[in-house]
């Protein structure tokens, strides 16, 4: 490609509304222009490397044995009536009315589309196990879109789903996606972890997220550097950190610590460590117009993780306490309670490391007064005992190898096991060998192509702009000519090198646009092109040409006849060709 | 492609709801799976013909130097406003709330985003020209979905919009775009015609259709087979059949024709041929709520074109009169009307057809009688003369080079001159040569990408299924071996041709599901594969391998050892390359 053929927008600044690296970079960059909140469109040079991208995911999709097909975006509501979620979804859902004000959805994803193709085209276990995927648009109506390509409304996402007689052939399924999706990670060259994920709102059992790693990330994920265990935060079930609880040494005290709400500062106030005090999380549910209230307690270096609290039966749909609630049942407000002498009665839950604590210490229910030395079974009934916080950096790793480690991440794929949930709802059967009616198993997984950009970007980058793996890179190389209209012997040996490096198959784009060097090497290092060589009058006379790798600060010198030749090489080692 | 590992899913019958041919086999071959009016999913064997039209699309509009991008499927409805189109469209237009009830529309085109681009991106004549294009989801709400891809709701379009600083360059521009169709559709292999013509709603000045020839096509052409004049034929102008009025040879009078209120039967009763006969067609406009009446005389033979009526100053809005108002004009009922004796005074407009005329005949204004020797001058008023006809076969074509034929076409491809119809209206400007601010000038350029796939079947079928031609087959090569499970020797042959026609960069599926030969050739003769190989234990012995083309009955027997290559050379003959 020549420059001067091709649509290159460079900017200096970024818009004032681009908060994160990956957004600013990519306007800055020209990859994309905003059309309205969260809908962008895709200027050539970001279109180019969504390509790269689909193809890598086509590619290693079809080697798994998924067959491509295309479904529509605008899909009716009748399928998602079928499937429960017209009701279940939420404002997220793009719903519209067409000219006979029948209802429909842009879809968000497609499991209902897909599960009518198969119900109505499959009947026998024979036609079983089938995977269809697209690449394909898709709209979220986010509440708040922002981060540019990260997070949203429309989007392109890859798509599978997957269809098998039984829960046995859906795990091999699962597993031959969850290889595929290494496979794709792998070679776009991305640092990245696959997570036990949550399913959230998609239902199901088994799930993995596919996570670039970045700090900036959104996610928090917990792994054990000495072991391949990772999983989102909210998932990870804690081990213990005892096994038994040590017998009392202390008398319960009731001790003044004026002002002290924080287990922090009420530690450091009576110079005992922070987890030696136990913090009072207040939760309220409402049952046929009733209000509970509930206790848990958690040690005061933890977390409450709200959707293990979730789990608990009773708690599925609670919220937090207001602090009119606090007073009505602790008889004072937030900062000094405990499960001691409380007003009214309630359920006390307890984390499974507060459970195993002695001589702890907790809230007096009275302004500016703890107790200390609690102990339970003594001072207080036991508690009921659940796993209700998140995991944090030095604890056990949950797989028995090590401890773990936090790190952070940007979802770019999610695997699941979905079972028979959508199969059930719209009715998907197939006959079993012995001829009985079933309903299929399915699986889902999703990457979403366009966010890969963003997450390639938060991970590659300098003060200078991005730094494209070659695979997924606008152009691999760039030949910037000083002097390309001026400089007969320039012109000669850049037309030769771009020439050759066609016929190496390297994605070149040769820079005529006639721009002052200080111009060119500004555009292409913000854009991000991995390779480049510079053919000057000067290095030229000493047969050399320039040649800087975007990712590295030191300069080069090539022979001229074989420049071409070793950039090549390179390019193709980075992408493991 | 093994077929076990494809998926493939044909019907003995078409579903009851479709109408016309391509509908009917694409339905019956499993490439498209209805999920709402309109609105489709393209299975696997579908998917595979619209990616390589796609693929010839998007290569000659690279080399025509368009630039792809990616404009979203969700507009916000402000750049609507803009434009003028929010209210102008009407109800094909879907539009919608967001979860802030803030109005989008689903693109139908994408003039107004791609504006937008420009107008923000370019600033002088020095970027210019530019034209953009993209392969894209749109969405147009038909008041009656049918045929299948032919008139669908949601649908892939290729659109391209050029941007030039003045006429000239715009007019290059429109005629490299104009090129690159005739390549596309000469590549794809598909007998077409590009015609002149009518803008339609999009407004602006030149433009052409491109219009696969098929019977079963919804737009009359006019073409001349002596040149390459070729119109849409609301949009031929008509030349006039004489240039001079003969002299009155009759008197007038006032027959009798009882019961004859079609000029056809007005000719038969008094023996004149119908060309001695003048229609009348009454139109009604509504001025400043005043209903003003319009008589529109044609040949007896000949057709009001409505597009040409609408031209004329003062019946740019008109509708037919009512049985009503007709009365109230003429004194009588329709089937006896004309410009002599009316009740009350009206404009009367004659095609030039009929402006040359003498000694014609007319309604009397009574019922069941007719004027006949009607002569202009003599017994009425000169009339009004305009072009209001539509043209008819043998009519001398308006380049002046032959007699006109007619055919029906699908329009498949459109090309326009928008000039500064946006650009005005969004402005969007460019600083030109001598530093002038300049709105700039547009052209647009459309292919439906899915349509395509209709038209491409509505040409090239045969009572066994569809016909494709080997540049958008789903597969260009079947091998369907007897016995595949069961004789070493097919098997082997049949691997061998498989590996050797791959290499030879062949597009071939094997079909080892095991189906019996009927099967097999039922499937493949619907799905229109255009070359078949049979690998059997009989022909094989003779060191044979039968071969058929879908097109043709005959069967040929090659030898084994070459088989591959004759059919690799033919397929290869056949896509020109």
């Amino acid at each position: 490609m020549k420059a001067s053929h091709f649509y290159i927008s460079t900017l200096k600044e970024a818009p004032s509304d681009a908060e994160i690296i990956s957004h600013k970079l990519m306007m800055r960059a020209g990859m994309i222009h905003r059309v309205a909140g969260g809908i962008y469109s895709y200027l050539p040079i970001g279109l180019r490397s969504i390509r790269k991208i689909e193809t890598i995911v086509r590619e290693e999709m079809n080697r798994a044995g998924a067959i491509e097909l295309l479904m529509p975006a605008v899909q009716p509501a009748e399928l998602w009536q079928e499937s429960g979620r017209w009701k279940k979804y939420g404002p997220e859902l793009l719903r519209l009315k067409d000219r006979n004000a029948r209802n429909f959805v842009i879809g968000p994803t497609h499991e209902e589309v897909v599960t009518d193709i198969v119900r109505r085209q499959i009947k026998s276990y024979r036609q079983l196990p089938v995977n269809f995927y697209q690449i394909q648009t898709k709209f979220r109506d986010e509440i708040r879109p922002r981060f540019g390509v990260m997070r949203g409304r429309e989007f392109i996402m890859k798509d599978a789903y997957s269809f098998d007689k039984d829960r046995a052939s859906l795990a091999v399924s699962y597993k031959k996606m969850f290889d595929a999706y290494v496979r794709i990670f792998t070679r776009i060259g991305l640092e990245f972890r696959a997570v036990i994920a949550d399913n959230g709102s998609i239902g199901g059992s088994e799930s993995h997220e596919f996570h670039v790693i970045a700090e900036t990330g959104e996610d928090a994920i917990a792994y054990c550097p000495t072991s391949d265990y990772a999983a989102n935060i909210e998932k990870v079930d804690c081990i213990p950190l005892s096994n038994d609880r040590a017998a009392p040494m202390e008398t319960l005290l009731k001790r003044a610590t004026p002002g002290k709400a924080k287990c922090e500062a009420v530690a450091e106030y009576l110079g005992i460590p922070l987890e030696r005090t136990v913090k009072s999380v207040v939760l309220a549910t409402d049952v046929d117009g009733k209000i509970k209230i509930w206790l848990l307690m958690l040690r005061g270096d933890h977390h409450l993780n709200e959707i293990k609290a979730n789990r608990i039966s009773g708690l599925e749909e609670f919220r937090f306490a207001s602090e009119v609630e606090i007073v009505e049942w602790f008889g004072t407000s937030s900062g000094y309670l405990g499960p001691i002498g409380t007003k009214r009665p309630m359920r006390v839950i307890a984390d499974q490391t507060v459970a195993n604590m002695s001589d702890f210490v907790i809230g007096a229910n009275e302004l500016n007064f703890h107790l200390t030395g609690v102990n339970w079974g003594r001072d207080l009934p036991e508690p009921e005992v659940y796993d209700i916080r998140n995991i944090v950096e030095g604890d056990p790793s949950p797989d028995g190898k090590g401890k773990i480690a936090m790190c952070r991440g940007i979802e770019v794929g999610h695997v699941f096991q979905l079972g028979t949930k959508y199969s059930d709802a719209m009715n998907a059967t197939s006959l079993s060998e012995t001829g009985k009616s079933q309903h299929i198993e399915m699986g889902c997984y999703g990457i979403g192509i366009t966010r890969i950009l963003g997450a390639a970007i938060e991970q590659n980058f300098d003060d200078r702009g991005i730094i494209w793996p070659e695979t997924i890179a606008p152009f691999e190389v760039v030949l910037c000519p000083m002097h390309y209209d001026r400089s007969q012997s320039v012109r000669t040996v850049t037309n030769q090198l771009y020439e050759d490096l066609l016929n190496s198959g390297i994605d070149v784009i040769l820079d005529d646009r006639g721009e002052r060097p200080g111009v060119m090497f500004f555009d292409w290092e913000l854009i991000g092109i991995p390779h480049r060589l510079i053919i000057g009058d000067r290095s030229l006379k000493e047969g050399k040409i320039e040649y800087q790798e975007r990712r590295h600060t030191d300069t080069l010198f090539l022979e001229k006849g074989s420049a071409a030749q070793v950039v090549a090489r390179k390019v193709k080692a980075a992408k493991k060709l």
